[in-house]
């Protein structure tokens, strides 16, 4: 099970840049966890490239208006893939004005990570940050704090 | 209107130190927020410390068991409390064993930032930018990205 973490554009904020790395660095001895940047752009193009970039994946789209789930059901989802052989898992992080239709309507889930709008570089550590804390929890290795 | 933000222990992830620098510098011109850090401990320890620091205050305990806000939820109650006169508002976050029920009992509002188990320094960064959207949405100024 690998999980595929697309993004638009780099992160130009130095602390989410930062935070991405460290979260990047954290879940390598878990092997399983890359992150792709696609070019920035309209809704439309964004979206575009996030679909090609994740074609034969278990999608997943960060969206505020999405499911919300808890740190337990998202271990519990994982579990499942494991079991079921999904072997990867794209986490889908649209520009600043969102998914389109047609993107939401390819994913299997469409997530939020906070009802609240945050900024979409901020929601990638957030996202990064979960999915390290996923990874400790289905392998019982303790978090680092 | 002041934002009183109240953590327990100093950022110790340096990508959140400089995330909650750059939002508390953007929040600067609203000249409306400060944040205060209390000394880590217990559970037991830090809601005391949480409760004496924010004593006349409108109290909000971020606890990922509450209500889940969007931004526009935020807005609409900062409106309110300037409408009120509300003086003082403070935002509680506990150490990583999470609140005491004296403290939970003792708030206004118990909030949300995620259903997820947040980081509690990364929690305080998804704070911080979302007091800072909060307040460029009230004073009708542009987001700064």
């Amino acid at each position: 099970m690998q999980f595929l973490i697309l993004a638009a554009g780099k992160p130009a904020l130095g602390y989410a840049r930062e935070g991405v790395e460290l979260y990047l660095n954290r879940l390598k001895p878990f092997g399983k966890a890359e992150l792709k940047l696609v070019r920035d752009g309209s809704s439309k193009d964004v979206s575009e490239r996030l679909l090609a970039a994740s074609e034969g994946c278990l999608r997943i789209a960060m969206d505020e208006r999405g499911e919300l789930w808890t740190t337990e059901k998202l271990v519990k989802l994982a579990r499942n893939w494991q079991m079921r052989s999904v072997r990867r898992i794209a986490f889908l992080i649209g520009a600043s004005d969102g998914h389109t239709e047609k993107l939401r309507s390819r994913c299997d889930h469409i997530l939020a990570l906070s009802k609240f709008t945050l900024q979409h570089e901020l929601a990638l550590v957030v996202l990064l940050e979960q999915l390290y804390r996923c990874h400790t929890i289905l392998a019982g290795t303790p978090y680092h704090r």
